[in-house]
């Protein structure tokens, strides 16, 4: 466990999987994108956090927020590559730097996992996350400055 | 296996690791992107197909390109989730449709083992790729027209 001034920052069990599931069906209406059923969402969740390739961090008790982390071996080195496929903070606890918190400590988590890599995509409006992402290394030009903006694709099946 | 013109279209099995290796390791030199040698890169490759989350389909006897899925179940829905993680088409063959038609399949492929949902990332400037990916119902701005495009973040750890 480890702290940011009053909040704890730890990893979920998966006694958290019905918290993990509200902060990700409050954070997908805040979006207006739509979301399962808190308790369908929940099961998943606690299978995700028993499957081994999902870790997520919680910060505060009870959680305000939460970092998502999907890991799979990498095909360009031997070691694991970290995919950050949420990252969220209640309305209420913005503000405070909790998602620095929470960011740096996943990367942390990722790292003592063995992980060498990680990814994420995030809207080009949304100028507070990329301000996070880019204070914190991450490059959206694969780390040659002034290259071309990777831009993230997605499509249902 | 599936044919466009004269070309097959085929998953790849374990056999398939030298030439994949090979494929690959092509794509990152023209790209001026470091790559492990292709001996590792073949052990690698074989150990990700015989995993079960790595899906490599192939174009070509002997292959002249690839695209290489990796699956994981979604957090979202109790579907699998995939990604579109690298797409080449050596240089010799471009121009006649292989990349679209390995696109086609690889999408084919996904649905099969019952994938809701692909993502993938290219650079802004690579207007050939983008065309494809736009061409074939990949959206940026998350299915809503005229939304912020979403940006691909990375950094080593």
């Amino acid at each position: 466990m480890a702290g940011t001034g009053s909040t704890t920052l730890r990893p979920a069990g998966a006694d958290d999987a019905p918290a993990i599931a509200r902060l990700l069906v409050d954070f997908n209406n805040e979006f207006d994108a739509s979301a399962p059923p808190v308790d369908e969402l929940t099961v998943r969740v606690a299978e995700l956090l028993r499957g081994g390739d999902t870790v997520i961090a919680l910060a505060g008790e009870p959680p305000c927020g939460l970092a998502a982390m999907r890991f799979r071996t990498s095909i360009w080195t031997p070691r694991e590559e970290c995919y950050l496929a949420e990252l969220y903070v209640a309305p209420g606890e913005r503000g405070r730097g909790i998602g620095r918190a929470l960011l740096t400590y996943a990367l942390e988590l990722a790292r003592a996992r063995g992980a060498d890599y990680v990814d994420l995509n995030t809207a080009e409006t949304d100028t507070a996350a990329r301000a996070l992402y880019e204070s914190m290394g991450f490059s959206s030009t694969e780390h040659k400055p002034g290259g071309p903006v990777n831009i993230y694709y997605e499509r249902e099946l």
